[in-house]
């Protein structure tokens, strides 16, 4: 993400912070590589972040640690005056997630979720099509994080490190805000409408002791890990408008990828991996067609203008450009972010609302309100 | 259906009812034309079928009427010492569902719900993968009914008369056999795993009032109706053995026809619309490939022998001809149905129970264990 970010006009890297000090080095190496002045590095031990946060040329702080240290890191860089963006998901505890929506709204700094599937091709081009009425009414919508990671998981090295051990602790989805943002974006979730309610229910756990079981050496400290996260997890959420949605999570399981992001409406409905579309009176067969026949009359405005450069950026196939771009027009615009605080929490809390519905047999759990009754009332683009 | 079964070596349809007479005459021209001696005909009125099951002429009724006298039907004939097939859903309530299983078990007559998309070509491959190992243990399915009925709801005529009206009273999945029949055949459900308890959800209800808007005249008395079903409902089940299953029903939007059909093991999974699959080293990529790929190494039995007689009957494709095939060979051989009351009454009460969770804000709903105990017991086909 850093070169991506160096790549967008009038990003400017002043500081960087990692535990692994070569890593600080390699990105310092980058920015001055990229014809900026050499960067700040702050590589002392895990609470160095305490002291990057504190500069005074600073107006943004990029989180994308582990994610047990997104809250404490975004809630210092608030704290210290800082605008934040969180990688996802932004916090993993209905505490964590009212401490983001409290600490922005008493420091009066921006909390964005850095969720860069919002801004994919096929996912804004959607959001384009929604808003124009072309689904009509919107009834309910399918999302989804389906990714094959158990070699990264178990791998000794970057993700699997740290992103194996919350399957051992944890049964629930881990990971819900990469297909949920976008479809919470069809929905104009906070700003009209607001998740309500959810249940949620995990299979039992076979795929992660399969593969361990198939490449994990019989030696290995792994083999005494017990993992305790249902490989396929599903939640339904109810919203206030009485929309529902499907969520699912699986990185344990040998699959082709997905995120399902799904829409239906009165008059039609899209369903992704593959992307096609139906909407009635569009064709005589009751059959599905391709999305592109949409595209040239609904293209999304930041596609149309700057999805070449997009594209040829190369970051997840154009969409991390595209974040970053809104994200350093909208700080030197003094624009509110995209996606604010309220959608980092609505869209992460997901993770332990699906735990305690789980652990209680599947029982309804209801999401906190986040915006504190101004759901309805909240204007302005979530893109 | 009735010319299908007449076409099936052996069937002999000796008498027939309904409350149109000319429906029965058309019958009756119908089995003299295949060749068969005249059937006696009942047309009374509503109570004459318990004219028609105390004959002594009769092995098996075969019952198709609107579902509300599913029930009654199939225990006046069971009563009468007859085996019965019903159609689907058997039952639409929790204690009709026990009803059709006491009354089996009583009469020692067999009860067979006639779910045909058991007997579809890709469902007995599919089946037949499963059994093979194929996906290894299998964690996760996925069944629906998802059809634009719209039409043929608001008709004057057939089903138009009579599969409205649930959608004024009840609000649930109305109709979750045709998808759930074949996955809990590849789960083996009754037969060593069973249904535990399920939550189910439903959207908002718009799509019958839209159509309505758009296609009833505004003096017609449809336009008193007032319609509670949720267009989209999903369910999620849990089964004993931790397996999970998601369960929809929506007939309500414009939408091309699916079941969903889905199903997910260790070692890969099977999605449908279009029929795909993905098996851990089949393929290099990360990639579905076409169910075909399969067809030669694992064509059920059936589809082996009897497809090329059942793709020329037409009915839905061939499994409804198959479906007969195996009715008639079953009755005459003396062997029990694939499908038995067991399987008619976990299959068909997910209506029900998806209503009473609905109606409790998602809360859990057990499903009962129609088999008292001997689910894990019980051995032998389904199919």
């Amino acid at each position: 993400m850093l070169d991506l970010l160096l790549a967008i006009p009038h990003a400017r890297v002043t500081a960087v912070c990692d535990i692994v000090p070569e890593k600080t080095l390699r990105a310092r190496d980058s920015i001055v590589k990229a014809g900026q002045p050499r960067p700040a590095v702050f590589a002392s031990g895990d609470e160095d972040f305490r002291n990057l946060v504190r500069r005074d040329d600073l107006d943004f702080v990029y989180i994308a640690t582990p994610w047990d240290w997104h809250v404490p890191m975004a809630l210092e860089s608030m704290s210290a005056g800082k605008h934040v963006g969180v990688e996802v998901p932004a916090a993993t505890t209905i505490e964590d997630c009212w401490k983001l929506v409290d600490t922005s709204e008493r420091t009066r700094r921006h909390c964005m979720i850095m969720e860069n599937c919002c801004y994919g091709a096929t996912e804004l081009l959607v959001l384009n099509m929604v808003r124009a009425g072309v689904f009509g009414e919107l009834i309910y919508g399918e999302a989804a994080y389906l990714h094959d990671l158990r070699a990264e998981l178990f791998s000794d090295e970057g993700e699997g490190l740290w992103r194996r051990f919350p399957h051992l602790k944890r049964n629930g989805n881990l990971y819900p805000t990469h297909g949920l943002g976008p479809v919470a974006n069809y929905m104009g979730i906070n700003r009209g409408d607001r998740f309500d309610y959810l249940v949620s229910m995990s299979s039992m756990q076979k795929g992660l002791e399969a593969y361990r079981a198939a490449h994990i050496p019989r030696d290995s400290a792994k083999w005494k890990e017990k993992y305790r996260c249902g490989d396929v997890n599903t939640s339904l959420i109810k919203t206030a408008g009485g929309r529902t949605i499907l969520l699912q999570h699986d990185v344990a399981n040998a699959r082709p990828y997905s995120r399902l992001n799904m829409v239906q409406g009165v008059k039609g409905l899209f369903l992704d991996y593959p992307p096609r579309v139906y909407i009635e009176g569009d064709q005589t067969e009751e059959e599905f067609t391709d999305l592109t026949r949409y595209r040239d009359q609904y293209i999304h405005p930041l596609w149309r203008e700057h999805g070449e450069a997009a594209r040829q950026s190369g970051g997840h196939g154009g969409m991390d450009y595209l974040m970053l771009w809104r994200l350093v027009q909208c700080i030197r615009e003094g624009l509110p972010p995209d996606m604010d605080v309220y959608d980092a929490a609505s869209w992460s809390v997901p993770g332990p609302l699906s735990e305690a519905s789980v652990a209680s047999g599947s029982a309804p759990a209801r999401f906190p309100d986040f915006t504190r009754g101004r759901w309805n009332q909240r204007k302005g683009t979530a893109i």
